[in-house]
C-alpha cells in the first residue's frame, strides 16, 4: 500500500468517528431490549438471510469470479465460496445465536455492608466493538449474531476478498433485524475498503471498546501493534501433548493422531510432541503417525526410534506449523516437558496423556496456557466443544477473556448499589 | 527531561527484560505456595517492617528533606512523610492483605460434556505485574501485598520524591518475604528513576502482563498513551449526584454535602449536581452546601435558587474540579439527567436520589458507569466499602476489571479439561 494521504487519514478518523457515535447511540437502545426481543430480532436476520439467498449467492459469484481472476488458491476459494446449503448453515447459525441463554442483566455478586448499602455487581455488554476478519463472508454473519445477543453494536470490516459477499449478507441481517425494532446503527460495515480506514478504528480508543481480530497471524499483529483500544485476540496455537511415563499406550496413540492429524490447518493442532523417555510404546506412537503420512522431525532419541523421522532444527521447536509436520522431542520426566513448553509453546492449548494422578495435577496447575488437558486431543479447543455454543473466537492473551471466547467475553460488568441515604463518616 | 540518548533506551530496554524475566522465574515459584505460605510471608514481610522501622523513618526523613529544599507544597509533604504510626498503619495494612482470602484456585465452571470430558475454569494470577505510582510511600507495600496474595510478581517503580523511603520499604519487606520462602524477585523495584526506564516497562509486552499506574491524571495518561501492555488504569472521577423528583429532601440534602464535601480530593468527590425542577428542596440542597463554604457555579435556574451560585461555563460541566467547588444544573426529568451523565461523565460513579423505584430501575440501567448507586453518597466508592477489602484502585476501563479492584482483578482464569483418552471426531 502507497503511504497515507494525510487527508485520506483524517476523512477516516472522522468517517470512523461517526460510525461509532451512531453505533454507540444505536447499542444504548439494543442494551434496553429484552433477552426475548434480542433473539426475536435475530431470528429476523436469519430468515431475511433466507429471503435473499438469491442476492446473496450472486454478490458471492462476484466475489468468487474476481478472485478466480487474481489467482486465489483453491483452498482460498473454497473459504469464500457460498451455495445454498451453506448459506442456509449460516443462517442457522443466527438461530442458534439466538437461542443461546442471554449473559446480560446476570447478577454476578452481592453483599449487604455493615451500613445496609447493598452492592451488587451485574454483567452488562461491553458497548461498541470492532470485528477485523478475513476472507470467510460467513464471519459477518456469525459475528454480527454474536454481539447483538449479548447487546453489544458491532462496526464490522471484513476482507476484500469478500465485499460483496459481505455488505449482501450484512443488509439482510439489518433488515431482518431492523424489522423487529433493532436500530440499523447496530450492525455496522466499514464502507470504504482501504486500509487506512483500518488504522483509523484501531485508533478509535474511547468510540470503540474492544476489537477482535479473526484471521492470520500478518492481520492479528498488525491490529496489537497499531491498536489503541483494547484488543481481544488469538495469535498463535503452538500446541504441544506430552505423552508421559504413565500414560496409556493406546490412549497416547489415539490422541496423538488425532491431535495432529485431524485437521492439520486449526490453532487447536498439536505442533509438537513431547515424549518421556521412560514410556515405553513411543516408538509405536511414532509410527502411527508417520503412517498417516505426517511428516515427523525429531531429536536425536526420536530419530532413533524411527528411521522416517527426520533431523530437527532448533527453529522446528518455535514453528506453527499448520500442516502434516511434527516436531518430536524426547524427555526426561515432567519437569523438562514443563520448562519446554513454558520456553517454546503459545500458551493456547497444551495436553499431558498419563494415568498418573499426581503429574497431571502438577502439569496442570505449572503450565502456564489458556486451555490445560488430561488424556484428550488438542483439537478440543473449540467454544462449542466447552458448551459455550458458538465461539467469537479464542484468545491468547491473559486479561478480561481467556480461551474459547463466547457471549460471556462479550460483556462487563457494573456495580449497583441500592442504599437508603446512607453518607460515609 | 532531555531527550532520550538511544543507547541509554536499549540499556533500558535490557534491564527491564532482565528485571521481568527473574520477577517471571520467582512467580512460577510463588504460584506455586499455598495460601497460607504466602499468607505466613505477607505477615513476615510486615513485621519486618516493623523491625525496621528506624532504617525505613531515616530512608523517608532524607525524601522529606529533599522535598523541603526543593520545595514542594505541604500537602505534598504530608504525602510523603511517615512517621510510627503511619508505619504501623502501613505494616498493619500488610497484615490485612495476608489475611484476605486467596482468590487464586477458586473454581469459577464446571461442565461435563456428552462425550464425558469435564471442563473446569480456575483463577490463577495474572502473572508479572507493573506498578507505577506516585509519592505516597506506603503504596509500595500496599500493591507489593496485594500482587504477592494473589500469586504475581510485580515490579514497582515509585516517585523519585519517595526514592529513599520506597527503597528502605522495598527491602524490608523482601527480607520478610524471602525468610518465609518467597523468592526475592517476586517483589523487585526499579534501580533507576530515570523516566525513560518507565517507558521500557510501558513497551515490555509479552514480559510484563499488565501495568497499573496510581497517580494524577498527568501519569495515568502518559501510561495509558504509551503502553504496549495491557493497562488497569483510573483516569477520571467526575461524578454525578442527580436529585430526582421523588427525592427525599432530607436525603438528598444529607447525600449531596457528603458526596461533595467529606473529602474534595478523591475519585468519588460528586462535581455535578443535577437537581430536578419538580424536586420541591432544591433551595435548601443548594444553601446546605453553600453554607459549608463551597463555591456553587450553576445554571440560570440554579442561579435563581440561591444569589450564591455563580454562573457556570461550558467548561464546567466537564471538570472535575477535586476541590469545594461544585458545579449545578437544574434537568427536565430523568432522561436530561442520564443524557446529561452520558455526555458529560466519567463513567466512575453516579447517584440518583429518589424514593421511586422505576425510576431508580431506569436509572441504574441506562447510565453507564462503574458504579451507579442509589441513594447513598458517590464517596463511597471505594473497595474497602464494597467489601473487597484493600484495593489496587478503581478502574474506568470496560475490560477485565471495573469499579473497586482488588484481589480478584489482579487474577486471571485457565480452562482445565479432565478427559479419558477422547478424540475429536
Amino acid at each position: 500500500m502507497a503511504e497515507a494521504d494525510p487527508q485520506l487519514d483524517t476523512d477516516f478518523t472522522k468517517l470512523v468517528a461517526d460510525l461509532a457515535k451512531d453505533g454507540r447511540a444505536a447499542q444504548r437502545k439494543l442494551a434496553a431490549m429484552s433477552s426475548e426481543q434480542k433473539a426475536a430480532a435475530l431470528h429476523a436476520a436469519a430468515d431475511e438471510l433466507r429471503a435473499r439467498k438469491t442476492a446473496i449467492l450472486d454478490a458471492n459469484a462476484k466475489d468468487v469470479a474476481s478472485g478466480e481472476e487474481r489467482g486465489l488458491t483453491g483452498a482460498m476459494l473454497d473459504r469464500l465460496r457460498l451455495d445454498p446449503e451453506r448459506l442456509e448453515g449460516v443462517a442457522s447459525a443466527v438461530d442458534a445465536v439466538a437461542d443461546l441463554p442471554d449473559p446480560v442483566g446476570e447478577e454476578i455478586d452481592r453483599n449487604t455492608q455493615p451500613n445496609a448499602l447493598v452492592m451488587t455487581r451485574v454483567r452488562i455488554p461491553v458497548g461498541l466493538l470492532g470485528i477485523i476478519y478475513e476472507s470467510r463472508p460467513n464471519v459477518t454473519a456469525d459475528a454480527a449474531a454474536l454481539c447483538v445477543r449479548a447487546g453489544n453494536a458491532v462496526l464490522l470490516r471484513g476482507g476484500t476478498e469478500a465485499v460483496h459477499s459481505n455488505r449482501a449478507i450484512h443488509q439482510a441481517m439489518v433488515a431482518g433485524l431492523e424489522s423487529a425494532g433493532v436500530p440499523a446503527a447496530a450492525v455496522q460495515i466499514l464502507p470504504t475498503q482501504d486500509r487506512a480506514a483500518v488504522g483509523a478504528m484501531l485508533k478509535a480508543a474511547g468510540l470503540i471498546d474492544m476489537v477482535i481480530p479473526r484471521g492470520g497471524k500478518s492481520l492479528v499483529e498488525r491490529v496489537q501493534n497499531e491498536a489503541r483500544v483494547p484488543v481481544l485476540a488469538h495469535l498463535d496455537g503452538l500446541c504441544h501433548t506430552y505423552v508421559h511415563s504413565a500414560a496409556d499406550p493406546a490412549k497416547a496413540r489415539d490422541i496423538a493422531v488425532n491431535a495432529k492429524l485431524r485437521r492439520t490447518g486449526i490453532c487447536g493442532a498439536m505442533e509438537t510432541l513431547l515424549i518421556d523417555a521412560q514410556f515405553d510404546g513411543a516408538a509405536d506412537v511414532l509410527a502411527a503417525i508417520a503412517d498417516k503420512g505426517c511428516e515427523l522431525r525429531g531429536d536425536g532419541r526420536a530419530r532413533a526410534l524411527d528411521s522416517r523421522v527426520a533431523p530437527a532444527s532448533e527453529d522446528d521447536w518455535d514453528t506453527e506449523y499448520l500442516d502434516a509436520i511434527l516436531s518430536v522431542k524426547i524427555v526426561d520426566g515432567l519437569d523438562e516437558a514443563i520448562a519446554h513448553i513454558e520456553a517454546h509453546g503459545s500458551h493456547h492449548t497444551d495436553v499431558i496423556v498419563t494415568e498418573d494422578d499426581a503429574a497431571a495435577q502438577q502439569f496442570m496447575a505449572e503450565v502456564d496456557s489458556a486451555i490445560v488437558m488430561r488424556n484428550a486431543s488438542s483439537q478440543f479447543a473449540d467454544g462449542g466443544e466447552f458448551g459455550l455454543g458458538a465461539e467469537i473466537g479464542i484468545a491468547t492473551g491473559r486479561l478480561h477473556a481467556r480461551g474459547p471466547v463466547a457471549l460471556e467475553g462479550l460483556t462487563t460488568y457494573k456495580w449497583l448499589v441500592h442504599g437508603d441515604g446512607q453518607t460515609r463518616p
